[in-house]
């Protein structure tokens, strides 16, 4: 395992919220702008199960943080395609609106969806047709 | 309020475990030994109101890291003086042992108690007599 959190002074940990992830994050990942730190790792987490992800993974003791692709099922489609190495993934749970609050001038808070977290479980065997 | 950990990369914050901070901070503190970083203020907590700590950390949105000097009810005696500005704080609970292992050469793990945990409710008022 590599742990380059480990080099962080004691007692400091990566623990983001939902709308660091996307804002200083994902947002910066997508158009290819410079990271504060690299602190998540490119994985494609459907050519892996669960258990090995972990070890791939910049950081973390019970939590850990990937940047990985999505497929989909059908090229033309838009259903998801989550196979993994000996299992699937599947949604679970209700979507959660991330939400960032930005003061506008004279105006207020204004508030913004900015993104949708999926709770994903995964099975072991073949993904169910259809 | 002045928040050194707003110079941290987003999503990192200072979520010590117990046996961190007294590795790591009260040791250091006690032996005057060059600190990982200055992340716990030096505040005399009894001379406040619980209130007004917030704005005297170096850090933390919903718990606060400070040293504080103890002082005792008296001159010779073991009982402490929780008294503070308009109030006491009293203990409460069972006291928390805090452990630390470390292996040694071919006798395994071997666990060593380093400090007790405390937790103290304030109340407002004066201290009860006796």
């Amino acid at each position: 395992m590599k742990h380059p959190q480990s080099s962080l002074p004691p007692g400091f940990r990566f623990h983001p919220t939902d709308e660091e992830l996307i804002l200083h994050y994902l947002k910066k990942k997508l158009s290819s702008s410079p990271f504060p730190v690299s602190i998540i790792t490119d994985v494609d987490i459907y050519k892996f199960d669960p258990w090995d992800l972990p070890d791939k993974a910049a950081s973390g003791e019970k939590e850990w943080y990937f940047f990985s692709p999505r497929d989909r099922k059908y090229p033309n489609g838009t259903r998801p395609n989550r196979a993994a190495a000996s299992g699937y993934w599947k949604a679970t749970g209700t979507d959660k609106v991330i939400v960032t609050s930005s003061m506008v001038d004279g105006r207020g808070e204004v508030q913004e969806n900015i993104a949708v977290k999926k709770a994903l479980v995964f099975y072991k065997g073949r993904p169910p047709k259809g």
